[in-house]
């Protein structure tokens, strides 16, 4: 550490991030070659890229020398258009997570709080660690519902955001409107519905973003639309709220090749159409064929139960197979036999499925 | 404003960033056909892309359903590599102003101090907002110099920063180094030494970052690198600074095809030096024949005093003329008789001072 300053106390407290291990990295430990191993561990798309998004981005390559716009405002018009929700109702980033963190930095100062229903996607607790905020938790039900007189309970005046994942990450259930729409209208404190995986589900919160002044839908390019390598994330947000997004946002966030292929994905109707068929029919098969207790799931993974298994063990025993899956360990409240995967293409599902057949019977 | 909460007070208090006129805009309301706008308001590189970065995005096109690294690896090894510096004294991050933010949200918590001297680059102070810390202004000397004395009775025990641009935006004039350590060795905190345009100058302050071990030196590859549309900041920082910044970035913050892009651009060194002879040039031949008065530079821009003319008049008067450039009355303590012109190519130079000469004679 330095003989000078020290970092504030939230950063202090906070954990390094540990990346998983990618492609390269198992193919070399495990002296597999780099095509026979298959990553389903961070529900990236199976299917590749748009062509429609690459076609654009070979365009815009001619323009890279200047700056994008401040506000991606071409990107959010092409989005008011696709949602047929009003452009003052849509605000964009560098992915989901720039999203937020532009989101929260608007409104958390030192000493507030968020509330986040556990288990669930542990980055919010860090966003809110940036503001020198507190994260004050909630315990979802046993069936991974939310428990809604605990979240009410837990909201104090310094309360500012409650955090409501759906489908939930990484356990894969939606939460009804109804139990969003409960919570919305019993509070003063802004609520974030983060649909990062909601493409795969039937039931979206985006009608509340209309009734209630403090309902913020989250969403990103990273899935259904291929484009995770991009960074581009995007929220519906009540009108008064995109003013006091604008002051807080870095200006010209979002990449000009970033911004030229998420607006050709969205006019890729047969691939996002495909993104989604290939989810819903491969997590079918999964659910029916995987040798573990399955959770059910509206999303682009599933979250399996390898008890009397350790996740650790099973997690290690896929990659030595060359398949590279999510122990969720580092899930706070999840403990240690859950594994999330990624539903891939149907040879890769297939793959798995033999995989941890051959897991469970050699254990 | 909505019913339920507020803003904190350093957001409320905030200014909407308004952005400049784009070429598009300039050619609608004036009539001008849109191939003749020239705008020389943002300090981009008049020269195109490197044609190395757009071959390594057309390449990386086909990967970007994958997410990018998650601390940018491969660029801050290339960065290692090209300057000769270890990998631990280099962070990245999406754009000169993402990375600030990074460090920033390390060390600032609320009523905390950051130091700027005046006038200069204008994101510092909402940086500092959105931390809910204070500016503190410092006034540069008469020839833009710093005022070290005034800056080191500024520094109090809340201070955790000291921004120093050099070459300075936008009056041009490097910071010599011996300042630069004068400061960094009397004070506990960081100094942040913004060399966004150091490869238009003579002297770089990189050699303070290991001998002190609070100097952090920012650069951009948005001007000489010709990569102002992919969003890549980078810094050297002391060895201690890295884990920290790690823990404070967001996850994956370069896109992959912006990595790529900067990869490739590292490799093209004719480019990059054309480029910095392109500015050298024609910021000779600026200097030499603006009918205005100019400040030294040793950035890609010039400044002149247009008095006793107004910069709105004289910016507003080129605007007409197809020609946009940055009038500096929104830079806090420039005055209202400043404006800023981005070195072009040869014909836009030679266009921008007949453009000047009409206007000084006209007016």
């Amino acid at each position: 550490m330095s003989p000078v300053i020290r970092p504030k106390p939230s950063i202090e407290r906070m954990k390094e991030y540990v990346a998983g291990r990618n492609i390269e990295e198992v193919a070399r430990s495990y002296g597999i070659d780099e095509r026979d191993v298959i990553k389903l561990a961070s529900n990236e798309n199976c299917l590749g890229p748009s062509p429609l998004a690459v076609s654009a981005i070979k365009k815009a390559a001619s323009s890279i020398h200047l700056y994008p716009s401040v506000d991606g405002v071409e990107l959010r018009e092409a989005l008011a258009a696709h949602y047929d929700v009003p452009v003052g109702n849509i605000v964009t980033g560098p992915g989901m997570d720039g999203v937020m963190e532009t989101l929260l930095r608007v409104f958390l100062d030192k000493g507030d709080e968020i509330v986040i229903p556990l288990p669930t996607f542990s980055y919010y607790e860090n966003v809110a660690g940036f503001s020198s905020a507190v994260p004050v938790f909630s315990t979802r039900r046993p069936d991974y519902g939310l428990d809604i007189e605990d979240i009410l309970s837990k909201v104090s005046e310094r309360t500012k955001f409650i955090f409501i994942t759906s489908p939930n990450n990484p356990t894969g259930n939606v939460t009804p409107v109804e139990d969003i729409e409960r919570i919305a209208s019993a509070v003063d404190c802004l609520v974030f519905v983060d649909e990062a995986y909601i493409d795969f589900a039937d039931r979206t919160a985006l009608g509340l973003v209309r009734k209630y002044d403090n309902v913020i839908v989250g969403r990103t390019m990273s899935k259904a639309w291929g484009l995770a390598g991009l960074r581009i994330g995007f929220a519906f947000v009540p009108e008064w709220v995109l003013g006091q997004y604008m002051k807080a946002a870095t200006p010209h966030s979002i990449s000009r090749v970033s911004i030229a292929a998420a607006i050709g994905a969205l006019g890729d109707k047969e691939y996002y159409e495909k993104s989604v068929e290939t989810v819903r029919k491969g997590r079918k098969y999964l659910a029916g064929n995987i040798p573990f207790r399955t959770l059910p799931s509206e999303a682009n993974f599933i979250l399996m139960d390898v008890s009397p298994l350790k996740s650790k063990y099973v997690a290690d025993e896929c990659m030595k197979r060359g398949i590279i899956l999510r122990d969720c360990t580092s899930f706070r409240g999840m403990g240690d036999t859950f594994v999330r995967v990624t539903v891939g293409t149907p040879a890769q599902n297939k793959r798995l499925v033999e995989a941890l057949k051959d897991i469970r019977g050699g254990a």
